[in-house]
């Protein structure tokens, strides 16, 4: 189950903008890749050292500097000086415990996602914080690992396939937001799938363990949630910012994205709804089971109490016990007792609880 | 029950605008029919190849072109380069996993809606993406399936009936819409029916699968609801929308859908609640069940428990037993224990329990 | 209960403005009534023919022309088409499952409103519909049947009490929601009076019944809430409308019965609180009572198992038994009995289960 | 546990103004009292009739007139007319079951609270309306019985205490309606204090009474938040008035009182969630106790019945029984006995049921 | 578990403006320091008497009084008086019970807090209230207790570390409240591990006291949202205002508080709704625990019911007893007990009780 907090504690009482990494530690060393491309041209490069990326900052063609790995203040701290980017931005891109948000910062824009993983064993939702920074021609994004979602963009700009090479860093930027929200449609279908096979089981034979199953996908919705609701607002206000570093061309695109958070933000609540009736259900069929359980106990008292009670009468040491001495006397009590067994089973059919 | 998801993850990593159906196929071919008609003519036309439409772009008269069945990607291209649709629309054409949504391109308006129909066998609700283009001079529908909710309007058309043959394209599209909205009153007439005979089943004699239907009307709830909220703020922006493809006079008609859209949501709400309710009865009754079940456990044993002890009494080996030797000594007990048994019966009845 | 759906259906597939009754027909002959008053006069009249209507439209006296009876359409579209009334509102008319709502028409308004009365038999609550034309000099109103709660107001404007005579259309209106309005308040005391015998119930002695009512109640309240929620926002709209055709000073009286509807919907919200704290307890009283029921049981069992066990170890065919052959044997085992049975019960009582 | 509904019944037909008293009648003969001030004088005075307070509407010193009692017509309708009320605004006065709110006449403004009491016996929270009308000069305020909660602003005009007597009419005003807030605290204390004493009984001995104290509190919250809640609005538009009645200066006050109504509606809210939190504490209570008797039961009949079993074994009336005639064969049955009670002991203790 | 209310009563009657001290008196003497620092200089002091602070007001350098004690209203009243601060102000600043606000009084800005600290013992969140009033060159911070999260940014202070020593008296209202609003998380980590350590114990081994914590823990998040709820309001407004107190500069700073403190909000709504659903697990578990215990009291009398009855057949005392004469006769009896109770076992087998 995800944890309900990180441990944002040891940033207590520092200074604002103090560089302090929140959060797992994925990586050891950060790694920079740097794709720079425009219509013509193509080139990726692998930097040893991170001011090899600075010269990008002003070159007119656009410019996408991937950092994986955000452990290493000195590495943020020099790019962020690099780039010009606020000390508090820097902050917040160390520290993973985010909510998704955009920040206009005149000539940058700032954008913090959350990048969501479906982990293929136990099947878990697994989150990882991806912060966007979008210039005039140049688009840097902070991941806290190395895999990401994001291989089809680079294909895509590799390729030359569809408009990515024509376009500019606000088209870049959006390719990978929408990337990213692309890829939550896998992680709800994977929810999806839990869900419905739990419900199977819950029909079929529900255990204690559907319960918990349960209880564990709802924590799982409500992780989702607080990522994905802020997303809302965050690509609403990207698309009727105001500022020149989105084209108006690529606000189509925007509302877009934002049609596809809707989607998923429906898709969460419908998905917590069927969770609350599938509690209902599991109670419901407790409750069916104990009905079950208690009816056999009855019936089997109601029959053998009585004839219990009869053997017992005929067990009582009294010198004179009526028939005690005819050779039928055992085989009627048998027979009746067998008549009192059917009667009461007959009692039992016509209420229905046989 | 309705599928939580679709599968709309293979298109995940596509660039935006690429042509990929999702969604199941529903036919094998698609069919194109071409409705053109003015106050004076009317003629109907199903042509081989998408190519024929393409005239009826430009015709003065009021041009209705249908295509059944959205897999084939080439078609749909054509039909957009030719009418100047844009890649995202086109796109959305092909995802039946679309929210209903309103989108105003200048020279035409999108809008995207689920036709709802009930399944006449298991009385479930299938759902149908209706995509609408509206131009000019010309409507474009993009329908999964043939068959559909608009034969009426086809009437109309036929027979110049109403004033659709008086009126432009607007008010074809607000005939179509009209048409689906109308149905869904249908659809809630036949869910009405299912909650209030489930709501019978629940007074008279409520099973584990009465728990069931209860929660599988409220996924459909779900899903109907899903389908219709955001069907208010489409035909409201529609309303409110200040494009030249509306005219003002047809305003008004859209007015009473928006009314009818409220209509149905609140209907939807209400019967969410009588679900709701009708759970807490289910689980009432079983509980009261319950109750009827110990307490007849009860009876019996509070009535046989001190009769065997009596029995068992008195067929203890001692030597000496009181009145062992007396001849009405067995039938003093018989008539002890029916005594006894009679007390206790007096005592469940004035508690109520029997 | 009320149903939760009327057969809207059958106007399915029909052109907007089609004139179809959807609801219970009443009464079997539409009745007009006409009230003419000014200052200085008053006259009454039932005219046979609807024809005898169409002079009171350019009267300068104020008319209120009363409809009973909806289902008959060539009387409305004669009434519509001789007063000049849009289609789409004729059709509203005909049709009894709209939402209460408001129109501006410019030259006329339109008001939709639910008169609900109380079934004096069974308690429940009936709901007619109510249209209101208010135009400039008269106001024209359709109902369902006969019978209605506007006795008062035609009392006043017979007898010239108030201020209704001095008053143009605009304040008839007014007064004929007034009406309405304050009929709510006679629905919700009766309704209030049912709760509260629940609640005495409730706590006295809960049946499955009172469950049972409790539900129908709660049915009962979201009726009431379809009906009246969508008045605040009607009334709302008239008292903020710039209608030449409500004068200003009608304004305070609307403001008036705004005050009223949100006491209504609160008193509403309030009852289905009260409802479902009630099911609460039920649910509560039912756990009590089976705690008492298993109490009951377990105490018997506690007591005369360990009895029976022990009558039965002296009953056991062993040729030596201790004490056996004593005199006293047989009360001893008495005198154990009933010291074992007396220390359970202060057990029990210890325990507070006596 | 207060009444949900007042019998406004009675009113039901009457013309708006029509002058019925809805509500209990709590005194027998109206009572005026009139407090007359400035910074430099100071008088009382409780007239007989009404008429005598008619002067104070002039006079340029601030004139309190305290009116107990609002069922006589007469009384009200004078002075209402010697003040030039709104017929509306007297009928209102006069019905109890008004909600909180506030109505701007231009030349006064009339606001509507409702007094909370607790009433000393059994702490139930009792309410009584109190009408404040606002003129230049003057504060007219209507209450349903003697005593109330002004003493201390008595107190504080008669001794000259805080800026009162330097003050003008708007103050005073202020001054009765924080009277009101203030007492509003003491209310919710001694709720706070049920509240807390209950959560005690909760963990200490929960009882079916305790139940339906919460139960009752509950409704109580529900009669409180309806006080309450629209206070809110009353007072904050009334802060934002721009009516020249309340001046500038006394804005500050207001919003002071607007935090304090914010801070009742937490209360009332949170207040609500520990009641709704305490019913869940219940019912899992009262499922943890059938749980600790299920247990006894069981293991009562787990031991008791193997051994009755045995001993009926060996009281059967074969011939040949195993060791029957061995001198230890009673004995030996005795220690099987034990042993096997022993070891079930044993087994419970280790499930952690003993 | 915190108060629900505070004996704020003994405040009510008295005038607004009055100095009452409401709430728990947490230290003797009123303790005051000043920080007054700039670029260049520093310097601690703490004063005997509270008349040392007032040259503090009109210095140019940034001056931060910190007074700890609120309960000597003449202490307050002096400051109040040479700071020239509302009485309403000094009010507040005595009442603990306040909700979290901010107030502008153009040259001074009145902002209300609550500091949270986790009690190291039992790990409960205990509640100081900070009043800051912001000047142009100076913060008074009233705490009522010494000890406070202010550490660090005395010693950023001290140390001039980042850009406090460089900035005005806003830059340092703002460390402040960032201290509080940061500590906020340490008290959600504290939070949420209890709330995880009660998940386990649900998992493993649920008890009555498993439901009581989780309980306390639901009170728990009750007080924190009426902490912090208000304080999302305070701080955008603060950020919003247009007072010149508020430097452009810190506002992008403020922005950042906000962030948090929609982050803690949203992590309170998600422990609220963990806690909701640990509540119906182990509602559920009860339940499943009952299912286990009924189970095995069902199987125990299934078995030994039939059982008993055939032994007690056996011992009645007819003369004849079919194979009573038989040497095997009570051998086969036992082997018949045997294949009976080996029978049912099965049975239950198959059914999944065992």
């Amino acid at each position: 189950m995800p944890k309900l907090t990180k441990k944002r504690s040891k940033k207590s009482g520092l200074a604002p903008g103090a560089m302090v990494h929140i959060g797992e530690q994925k990586i050891e060393q950060t790694k920079i890749t740097i794709i720079d491309y425009d219509e013509s041209q193509f080139q990726v490069k692998t930097p040893d050292s991170c001011e090899e990326c600075f010269p990008y900052k002003d070159k007119p063609s656009v410019s996408w500097i991937n950092i994986d790995g955000i452990h290493q203040p000195e590495v943020i701290e020099k790019i962020g000086a690099a780039f010009g980017l606020h000390p508090l931005l820097l902050e917040d891109i160390m520290n993973t415990d985010q909510r998704p948000k955009m920040e206009d910062y005149d000539s940058y824009l700032f954008i913090v996602l959350k990048m969501l993983t479906i982990n293929p064993k136990d099947k878990s939702v697994a989150s990882e914080q991806v912060s966007l920074v979008l210039g005039k021609n140049f688009v840097i994004s902070f991941q806290e690992d190395v895999g990401d979602v994001f291989d089809a963009v680079r294909d895509r700009i590799k390729n030359n396939k569809g408009r990515i090479r024509k376009s500019g860093a606000d088209y870049l930027a959006y390719s990978l937001i929408d990337a990213i929200v692309d890829n939550y449609f896998v992680v709800l279908e994977s929810i999806g799938d839990r869900v419905e096979s739990l419900e199977d089981e819950l029909v079929r034979d529900p255990t204690e363990n559907t319960m918990r199953e349960i209880h564990k996908l709802k924590r799982e919705m409500l992780f989702l949630r607080k990522s994905v609701w802020p997303l809302r607002e965050v690509i609403g206000s990207l698309e009727k910012s105001d500022s020149e570093l989105v084209k108006e061309h690529t606000e189509i695109y925007l509302r877009d994205i934002y049609d596809h958070t809707i989607h998923v933000i429906d898709s969460i609540e419908t998905f917590r709804d069927v969770l609350s009736s599938m509690i209902e259900i599991y109670l419901s069929s407790l409750s069916h089971k104990m009905n079950q359980v208690m009816k056999t106990l009855t019936i089997i008292a109601t029959i053998f109490m009585p004839l219990t009670f009869l053997a017992g009468i005929y067990g009582m040491n009294f010198n004179h016990i009526p028939f005690a001495d005819r050779h039928w006397g055992f085989y009627s009590i048998w027979g009746l007792s067998l008549i009192i067994a059917l009667t009461m089973l007959v009692y039992f059919r016509v209420r229905k609880w046989v």
